[in-house]
């Protein structure tokens, strides 16, 4: 009830502050018989992880998963899954001078504000490492959905617009995505670094793209397919915005033009998959942590590359959620 | 389970097709003991109603709310609230057309490919009517968080923009708001009815301020106040993008910029209120009903003056329920 | 929140005062293209209508059941249904009495300490008139579970047993078990008529048995099957005891001896349905309201006839949550 | 959604297989500023190790409890309380044996037929350890609800009946209640200790008694107190059934006998607390694990000593939670 469990069917609740112990997730509501690999699900919290793009963050953190409990020879029971990531490198004395100081759009005041009480190293539990989390689910969720195709990818960071395409129009092989910039990826870079220097901070945008998701996943009034995935990106930290399909540019739009075309709309109509591609946009502030701390601390200049798997694990969230769902109502009278 | 109820601890669960023989709603979570009038409740109805803006809909619906439960000489027993509205005036025959015909953008395909039946008859469970029930739950909502402020104003309505102030500096007695365009006002007046004899239909932005807000309400992690805002408004039929506070405008700013300012981040920071001025804009798709259906039927050439009631619904029925939930973890050994 | 809602994905709210215009019911987590009969609805209330037994009570009320929502051209749409019941013979007066009188045992004194206001007329929420709702929960449960048996019987009203017999052994073709005292049965008649006339009423116990139940329903830990039927029989007003299997024998009992029979524990081991004939009983209080206020008004002397639909109604919504949750997370990856 | 959380406010999700790598619990609804003490944590799950009546089991685990998170300078943070407990002694070869075959009245069955795999190892997530985590959620809901008084003991052990007297008449000094048989304490240690060695097992009865309780907790129509109580309970792998106040006893009694006295009621009208003594019952049947297999492995003759502060527990939970759900609702304007 405080917010920690995210989901009906497949359900999850994370744990853990930025510099305690450890932080975990319990999964409850993964199927039964589904084959579990440690080294996949390593595979995706490295692509979270620190220093993906060189110079640009000193942090390091192996991040490393243990499983506690739902598995068995390499099986899921159908029983919790419990994963934790131990805190081996917290440097909580980076976080010292941040304890009677705010940084505006941080949690740091209204977490203050809200308990009366908080652990100030490191952000506690609105720290960017929460995140690691939702990676965790997402590589469960995919379990429960293997055919579906769940990618996200800078499109905007700072002054630099990945694509100029419509996201409706993308080919699916032009992957790797998650640093799309091409010829220009050397200039983006040294942009980065440039900022780390300086103590900047800079915010972007991320486009996310869902191919082969079946017809008629989402609920027709409050729990639409378009509320849960708004509800899950904005969960996210520093996400600022959310639209779907022409997205704002709808606002501008005659009826007669967006209806010539079902894709308009993102793939999701009446807030139900339609079968058609799902595209998706989120927008990002730039980090709080600026000035001498950030050029000192361990702080990104940009999160966008290390948002990516974690928006595509809220993605993946909702489906498998709404995918168990509409399958606990098809209509048979057999399990 | 299936997407039908809002709110967890300030809860309610809203049930009716467009032409079945009532909508309505159940409200479970109000408080014991609250005044309540029909009167007020009966005037919230009626800002929904069509014709608000005259030559722009035909449509007549008294929509009359019907109290069932809860309420005992003028006050909230404690009890499920039931509310009712007949559906007096459903002239199903204006839809027989679209027993077979699929509005792009709009839930009939996919609520066939979801359920493999439907109610075709004037979009059923997915039609704007349901939000009826929305604003009655505002209503009580508004009982419980009397001293918070909330309203939504049209900014941008196709072609026309109502302001070009930033929302975080209006003032508060420039209402209403709800149809701001000044001198404009005949214009834009002339441009809907205008697109009503064409069967067009146009988008726009809708902003929503929030004033007196307590600090603290929102959870940190999935239930930010943020993300349930973001869930709320997107559970809205035709709403295609939320943000908050700077919103995209962030995706090109330097963290050293916008850190300057509390404010820039529209009340929240961290998911949690921090008691200032909250600030959010949503995007309208234009109504998928265009062309000579749109014409001869009960058909909004725009929907953003009927809906702003009903943004405004949402955002009341989020801050009442985190507001019962903040009250219920403060830390205090009594009831 | 306020626990007006029961079941998780065949779930259902309740609402309505025994004296206030309705009670009614929403279910929403009902599939979609189930045949609906009005008929075979009303049937199932009927069976809870006082006068079942002549000279018992004297109350009437119709209790006509009206379809808000969900259904169309008689089968279910898979949104809402809602469904409702006028108070139509309310005669509050009768109760007026009671403004300032607390029946021991029942919620009079409770509910004024909780809400701090109550509505008198008839014991408001806390009326057994609420279980109407929970009989409609039930017809429609029984669509989603057709092959699984539920029937409920007396097996103790006050002095008399109906049976010597074990639930594990009886055969199902005994019934109408519903008032099960074979040639004692005018002798029990006259036992009730005899309490109604002096204003006293008496207690018993009702057995539970399920045929049919598939294998593998209920969950491991919190949701175990035997864990929800307790609830749900518990949350009917005067229940004051659950047990399944051999129940209190277990208490005096060796393990090599219950360990002989798989059947001594009711059809369901670890909390999970063994698909074994599940039994289980409860035991009922004697009805709180005694004295002139029995004689003089519409109150039975004895509920456990009347209850018998309604106990049979909470043992298959549980089931047919149940049902569908296990199909939910069925191991395989189509809907 | 499978059933490993329990509570709506005070919620807590449990995990972990008896012979995986820990066992543990999140608990997300613990307010923010209550001191903890590991060392009070640590009493209370030693109150559930085994070996506390002599002779009777051999196995001895640590069960130390870790904290990973939630906590920070022994206070609570208001974040979700991760706790685990490691398995270290696990000897899963003693249940090698049990690999293909199934104890009645155990899961070993019902699991397998319920997900098509299963940890066998001592008895999976059905394991009495799993109740481990329930004795946390004990000690954590006794934080919030200080003032309320719980407490358990054992009424019959087989044949051993411990009190003549009615718990509603018991005297609260008359502890520890919790092994209460008197000068005959040594011979039920002996009947014990014979059963062991037999090989054999046997059931019993525990009361509940809770003094203390605010009026007003409970929820009218499905969350009542009782159903709560009896839900969680139930829970318990080897409780078979639930009474309160009289309990069956009603069953034969008339209402103007019981009417009497509002303590036969078990300090719960209508669902609802009195604010009167409180007490119930449970009966639990005899452990499955007999015959040789009991004499060499690590198993109790008899749960009862060891269930003790794991029913205290559940009493607990349920108490703070709706607890915390009558503050939420209290009506005032004001958090």
């Amino acid at each position: 009830m405080s917010g920690n469990t995210f989901g009906k069917l497949f359900s999850f609740t994370t744990f853990g502050e930025s510099h305690g112990p450890s932080l975990g997730i319990v999964l409850d509501g993964v199927p039964a018989g589904l084959e579990f690999s440690l080294t996949d699900l390593q595979k995706e919290l490295d692509r979270r992880a620190p220093g993906r793009i060189e110079g640009t963050t000193s942090r390091i953190e192996p991040d490393h998963a243990e499983i506690l409990s739902g598995i068995f020879n390499n099986k899921t029971l159908g029983t919790p899954i419990a994963v934790i990531v131990k805190n081996l490198n917290q440097r909580s004395e980076d976080y010292e001078s941040f304890k009677d100081e705010f940084r505006p759009g941080h949690a740091d005041r209204t977490t203050l504000l809200k308990y009366g009480i908080r652990d100030h190293r490191g952000g506690g539990r609105s720290s960017g490492r929460e995140t690691l989390s939702r990676v965790i689910a997402g590589y469960f969720a995919g379990l429960i959905i293997p055919q579906i195709k769940v990618f996200a990818f800078i499109n905007q960071l700072g002054p630099y617009k990945a694509f100029n395409k419509n996201p409706k129009e993308f080919s699916l092989n032009l992957d790797p995505f998650s640093f799309p910039f091409g010829e220009k990826k050397e200039e983006v870079i040294g942009f980065l670094k440039d900022l780390k220097q300086k103590g900047e901070s800079v915010g972007g945008k991320i486009s996310i793209i869902i191919e082969n998701c079946p017809p008629g996943l989402g609920e027709p009034v409050f729990d639409k397919l378009k509320s849960d995935f708004a509800k899950g990106f904005l969960s996210i930290g520093s996400c600022v915005s959310f639209s779907y399909g022409l997205g704002e540019e709808l606002a501008d739009s005659f009826g007669t033009e967006v209806s010539e075309n079902f894709s308009n709309f993102g793939g999701m109509e009446g807030g139900i998959s339609s079968g058609e591609r799902i595209f998706m946009e989120c927008a990002f502030k730039p980090p709080s942590t600026v000035g001498d701390k950030a050029k000192a601390g361990r702080h990104d200049p940009c999160i966008l590359p290390r948002v990516i798997p974690v928006v595509e694990s809220m993605a993946k969230v909702v489906l498998a959620d709404h995918f168990l769902r509409q399958r606990a109502y098809a209509n048979k009278n057999s399990i």
